[in-house]
C-alpha cells in the first residue's frame, strides 16, 4: 500500500481518536479577550504544544508575547522538500449571550452529525484537522514535506502581537508558503479556496462650519450647514451607476478576464444568498457586475459612521459646528491606499463648497492581495479538495482582508493558501457554534492529499 | 405741561430710582432650570408683583403653575381705551462657566455705561423698563391705556406651563394686542421692531439597510449602505442654486414685494455682520436673495443632527444597519408644516433608492407669523422709537420662532408687537451679560411715547 492510501486508512480508523482530541481542547475555555481566562489560554497553548510534540516533533516551543503565547512546532524532513507553515489559532470568541446556547458552550455535544461547542468551527476544529492529517502521515511513513506550525492565541482580539513575533523570528519561520485553514467552505458540497483579498483605505472626514453650534432660526439660510455639505460630498462620491467618482480611482484596477468571471459565476453566491445573509429588501451595487463580482473583485466606498449636531431624543434647532464621516474603501489589485488618499483629497478640494473647511485623516490602509490560481501550492490544494469531495473546488475572492495573510506576505515574503472546513451556518462568533463532522473528516482526508500532492 | 412731557420729565428725574429697582431684582438668583433656586424664583415673582402693586395697581396676582409662578397685574382705565398685555419673564439663564465672569453674576456692577449682571438684558432690564414707563405715566396723570401684565418664570426652560395658563385664563387676559420686549435692537442707534417670525417643521428621518451592522469587506459593494443612501437623499433636497427641491415647497411662499425688500435692505445686517457672528469663512445661501432676506424671509432646510454606525476613535469596518438625520425647515408665510410633511414624504417616496426602507417622524411644527407693518399698534411703536432715537426704526423679520407669540395668536387671538432695548453684544445666555444704560433709558422714554401714542 502506498503512503497516501495508508495515511487515509489510518485516518479512517482513527476518527474516534481525532474527535476525542478535539473534544478535549474544546473543553478549555480559551477566550482571549477575557482576562479571567488567562489560565485557560495558557492551558490551551500547552495542550496544543503537547499534542504536536506527541506526534514525535522535536522542536516545539511556546513563545510568550506581551499577552497570549504562540505555539511553534517544526518537523524537518529534508532541505529538498518544500516547507509549509501551518497557521492557526487556539483562542475563541466570548460566549455571551449564554442563555441562547442549547448546550453549555464548553461541554462539546453531538447532535446528529454536528458537534456543538464554542471554537468547534472557529477554529479549534480546523487546527485539529491539520494536526490529524499530519499525524496520519507520520504514523504511516515519512512526512512528505517539512511542516512548521504557528498557532496563536490572539486572533479573536486582532492578533496584536503577531507582527512583532513574525518580525523577530523570520529565520525560525522561513518557509515556502503558508497554509491557513481559517477560511470556510461555501457549502457542504462546495469545497473552496480563497485566492484574493481586498485591501482597505479608511479615513475620517470632518467638515467644519460655524465656530459653534448656531441657532438654526437666526442663521438658517445664510451659511453653509456642515452636515448638509458633508452629505453632498458623500453623495457625489458615487455616480448614478454606482461607480466611484474619485479622480483616477479605477486607473490601476486590474480588469477581470473571462476566466475570472467564469470562475466567479460558478460560485453558489446568488442574489438570494446575499439577501438572506443581509436582510435587505433588494441588492444594490455597481452596474455591470454580478453580486459576487461586486463583493469580491470590485472596489467599494462605504460610510462606516456619521456624527453631527444633535442626535438625542426630540428636536434641537441648531446648525451644527461640524459633521464627521468615517469613510472606507475596499481596494482591489493594483490599487494603492496612499494613492487613494490623494484621490479622495483631490475630490474634496474640487467639490467642497465655499463656507466650510475640511480635514481628512487616514486611519488604516492595506493593499489588496491576489495569488495565482495556477501556483503549485494552489494546484496541490485544488487537487486535494477534488480527491476528497469528488468535485471541482470553488475559487473565492474574499471581500475583506485577513491581516495574518498580509503580515506573512509583508514580513515573511510568502503567499498564503486559504481554505477550511467550516460551513456558512456554523454560527461563528454566535451562540450554538457547531462543526459538521462528516465535512470535518473529509477535510482531514483533503489535507492528507494536500501534503502528499506537495511532495510530487 | 402735557402728560407726555410730564412723564418724560419724571423718567428723567427718576433714572437713579429705576436703576436701583433693576439692581434689586437682578440680585435675585432666579435661575429657572435649577431646582436649587426654587426659592429665588418665588422671591423674584413676589418682587415683581410687589413692584407692580406699588404703582397703585389693585388687581395683582401670583398664579402657581406646575412649576414656576406667573405674575399677573391689571390697571383698567376705561372700556374705551385699548388694552395692552405686556409680556415678560423674570427668570434667567444659568451662569456657568462662572470663572469666565469678570464680576459675580448676581452682584450688578456698573463699568462705564454698562451694567453687568445675569438677566440685565434678558430680560429683567426690559421688564423694569416697561414698569418704569408705566410708573412715569401713572405718577404724572391718568394711564392713557388699559395695561395688563403677564410676567412668567419659565421662559428660559421653554415656557412649559404657559399654554395651559393662557388657555384657562382667556377672559382675564383679554386684550387688543400684546407688547413683547424680549426682542433686541440691531445696534445702539438702530431701534427695531420685529414683525415676522419664521415657522418650523422638524423631522427625524431614519434609513434602514441590513438587519444588523455588517462586515464591510464581506458585503461592501452588494448592498445599499443606509448612511450613503441618507447622504444622497439629503444632498438631493437642495439644487445647485440653493433652492429646496421638495415638490411644491415654494407654492405657498408669499413673494417679497418692493417695500419688503427695501425695508430689509436698510437693515445693518450685511455679509460682514453674518461672518462675524458665525465665524464661517464665507456665507452661503439661496441664489437671488441677500443674506438678510435669506435669514428672515426665505424658507430653509437644515440638518440638525446625523448619527450612524461607528463614531468612536479609530476605525471599524462596518456597513451600518441604519442611519438617522434630524431635518428641519424654517417656514415663511403661508407655508403649512403639515403640507411640508407631505412634501418631504413625497420626495422620499420618489427618491429613496432600492435596497433600503425609511421612516419619517414629525417632531415639531408651527406656522410662520407676520404682522402688518401698518397696524395702529405697530405705527404707535414706530413713532415712539423715532421720538426716542430721532431716527426711523428698522423693521426686522426674525428667522426663528418665538413660542409665546404663537401662543398669544392661537389662544388669545392677538398679535404681538415685538421690540426691546438689548444690544447684539449683550452676551445673552453667556458670561458677562450686560445692559447698556443710555440705551435702556432711551427705551423707557420710547415706551412712554408708545403708551401715549396708543391713546391718540
Amino acid at each position: 500500500m502506498d503512503h497516501r492510501s495508508a495515511a487515509l486508512q489510518f485516518a479512517e480508523k482513527n476518527k474516534a481518536s481525532f474527535l476525542a482530541s478535539l473534544e478535549q481542547v474544546l473543553k478549555i475555555q480559551s477566550i482571549s479577550t477575557d482576562p479571567e481566562h488567562e489560565k485557560d489560554i495558557r492551558s490551551a497553548a500547552e495542550w496544543v504544544a503537547e499534542k504536536i510534540k506527541s506526534m514525535g516533533m522535536l522542536n516545539v516551543q511556546i513563545f510568550d508575547t506581551a499577552r497570549h503565547p504562540i505555539v511553534f512546532g517544526e518537523w524537518k524532513v529534508s532541505d529538498e522538500k518544500p516547507t509549509v507553515l501551518v497557521y492557526g489559532h487556539y483562542d475563541v470568541q466570548p460566549v455571551d449571550p449564554l442563555d441562547l446556547w442549547n448546550h453549555p458552550p464548553f461541554e462539546p455535544t453531538i447532535i446528529g452529525e454536528n458537534l456543538y461547542s464554542r471554537g468547534a468551527s472557529d477554529m479549534k476544529g480546523q487546527v485539529i484537522a491539520a494536526i490529524s492529517a499530519v499525524e496520519s502521515l507520520v504514523r504511516t511513513g515519512e512526512l512528505p514535506v517539512n511542516v512548521k506550525w504557528i498557532i496563536e492565541g490572539e486572533e479573536e482580539i486582532g492578533s496584536p502581537n503577531l507582527v512583532e513575533f513574525l518580525s523577530s523570528h523570520k529565520e525560525l519561520l522561513a518557509c515556502d508558503f503558508s497554509l491557513n485553514t481559517d477560511s470556510g467552505m461555501l457549502g457542504k458540497d462546495a469545497p473552496s479556496i480563497s485566492y484574493a483579498l481586498r485591501g482597505l483605505a479608511y479615513f475620517e472626514l470632518k467638515v467644519f462650519g460655524p465656530s459653534t453650534d448656531l441657532h438654526s432660526g437666526i442663521f438658517g439660510g445664510v451659511i453653509q450647514n456642515p452636515a448638509n455639505a458633508l452629505a453632498e460630498l458623500i453623495a457625489g462620491m458615487h455616480d448614478e451607476h454606482g461607480h466611484i467618482t474619485l479622480p483616477g480611482f479605477y486607473d490601476s484596477v486590474i480588469k477581470l478576464n473571462e476566466t475570472d468571471r467564469a470562475e466567479m459565476a460558478r460560485l453558489p453566491l446568488d442574489t438570494t444568498h446575499y439577501i438572506d445573509q443581509t436582510g435587505v429588501p433588494a441588492l444594490f451595487g455597481e452596474e455591470g457586475f454580478s453580486p459576487v463580482e461586486q463583493a469580491g473583485s470590485r472596489p467599494t466606498l462605504d460610510i462606516n459612521g456619521l456624527l453631527s449636531g444633535f442626535t438625542g431624543e426630540g428636536s434641537k434647532t441648531i446648525i451644527p459646528a461640524w459633521a464627521m464621516a468615517k469613510i472606507s474603501m475596499r481596494l482591489v489589485p493594483d490599487q494603492d491606499p496612499d494613492l487613494v488618499h490623494q484621490q479622495l483629497s483631490s475630490y474634496l478640494e474640487t467639490h467642497a463648497p465655499q463656507g466650510i473647511r475640511w480635514e481628512l485623516k487616514p486611519l488604516a490602509g492595506g493593499k489588496a492581495s491576489i495569488s495565482s490560481r495556477d501556483s503549485k501550492y494552489v494546484l496541490a490544494l485544488k487537487d486535494a479538495l477534488k480527491s476528497a469531495w469528488g468535485i471541482e473546488p470553488f475559487f473565492k475572492r474574499e471581500g475583506g482582508s485577513v491581516p495574518v495573510v498580509t503580515y506573512m506576505q509583508d514580513i515573511l515574503g510568502v503567499d498564503s493558501v486559504l481554505t477550511g472546513f467550516g460551513l456558512p451556518d456554523d454560527n461563528l462568533h454566535a451562540p450554538n457554534e457547531k462543526l459538521n463532522l462528516p465535512t470535518w473528516y473529509k477535510g482531514i482526508n483533503a489535507l492528507i492529499h494536500f501534503f502528499m500532492n506537495l511532495a510530487n
